[in-house]
């Protein structure tokens, strides 16, 4: 049994103000939710159907979270899926700090207005398959915490540090410490040609607009995904969360390919 | 100044059965209306606002299409965007055949059962920024004139020939014919070590359940994208327009990375 306040907590939650508010966020599916329960996330309540299995139950209760049974027409009240889940979990919104000798020595990820929930969610999932830790992002970027980027993560939100801050201080910050920053321009070096660091900054932009131009002032490496037949392609881009994987990819395995 | 008629057409176009009784589909935006008005693709009328750019108007205007002005209101209603744009236009829904000869002698792929509608379109516009000219895809493949698919090819819609077929058929006929039929599995070859061709069928699976068994069977090729560090990253998968590019990618430009 549900009650009315859990219910109109449950949908602020859709919102950036409910889920600053309260500190929480929204994850669905028996999968989701038994990787948080796995994570080092902290989750307050899961609401669950008959159908729910018992094996995410069992989990649930060893980890002292509270267990709330729903009908599935309240959870269809409750759910932001098109198709409602058997388990949906409120989770506290992690605190984690930004651990700069970790940025400094490894690869990171930076964007700079990304507003597409599922382009967001699948670039923290890439970040996830290629061991990718920490992702800065402008104030204008997509909410980790929105229903739809969790979802859209698979899990991925449980393993990738995702920090919202200044991005030119930041980029200006790591730049002075020594750190390649990378973005794709079209006048920039095509990655099948280009020496690619294994430790960096890469920054993606907004879907229309690209990289603002005070993000620009500090990219060191301008860089450029090549089309085929090399230039001759009418293509004018690609989508973000591609890109974002094939800048990814070729970072990762430059020299093994 | 718009029917009631021609509302109640537009809005049928959302769905398949609209749009295959009718043979058309929708375009919105000045932009991708002026890339179909310059393509191959026969275009039957063009609504717009007043404040639509004179350019794309001339250009209609000289294509002989047809010019109705709507208000913003009227617009809002038939627009099946969130922000409705200056210009929508009905589009005839283009007949092409499968070219043989073009499939055995390039890079083709093929979807078997791609559902998101945003996965669909990313996908084609990849297919364009890497010259690939036709899509062969199973009828469970989400339907490339869904104003949601049209709106994320950004265009690649008017460049690439999808075809939609049954899938292990079409597979068995090019695979009997030499062409090499790629796909990604679990326990398949690293991208990263195998031989791409430079010819061939790169097959992408459902989104939940991957290639379907009855198109797997004539996978030749059985390839994997390596996960950094290699093999200890506990992301399970890659969204499946990302995979796409980064396949792409590496058969185009495999020998000159």
């Amino acid at each position: 049994m549900i009650t009315k306040a859990e219910i109109n907590l449950i949908k602020s939650l859709d919102r950036k103000k409910g889920r600053s508010e309260r500190s929480l966020f929204l994850v669905e599916g028996e999968k989701l939710c038994g990787e948080v329960i796995e994570s080092e996330f902290a989750a307050e309540r899961l609401y669950h159907t008959s159908e729910c299995s018992e094996e995410l139950l069992r989990a649930a209760r060893s980890a002292g979270i509270g267990l709330t049974a729903v009908s599935e027409k309240e959870m269809e009240r409750i759910s932001m899926l098109k198709t409602p889940s058997k388990a949906l979990m409120l989770v506290k919104i992690p605190e984690y700090g930004m651990d700069d000798k970790e940025i400094l020595s490894g690869l990171t990820l930076a964007l700079d207005g990304v507003q597409d929930p599922g382009n967001m969610g699948s670039i923290v999932r890439t970040a996830d398959w290629f061991g990718i830790r920490n992702i800065i992002c402008s104030p204008s970027t997509a909410d980790i915490y929105n229903p739809k980027v969790v979802q859209a993560t698979m899990g991925a939100v449980t393993r990738v540090k995702v920090h919202y801050a200044d991005l030119p201080s930041m980029l200006e910050k790591f730049a002075s410490e020594g750190l390649t920053v990378i973005g794709t321009f079209l006048d920039g070096v095509k990655i099948t040609k280009a020496d690619m660091p294994s430790e960096g900054i890469i920054v993606m932009g907004n879907e229309g607009s690209g990289i603002s131009p005070e993000a620009a002032r500090f990219v060191g490496k301008r860089l450029l995904i090549p089309s085929f037949p090399d230039g001759a392609s009418h293509a004018e881009s690609l989508n973000v969360s591609v890109a974002t994987a094939i800048i990814c990819f070729a970072a990762r395995f430059r020299d093994k390919i």
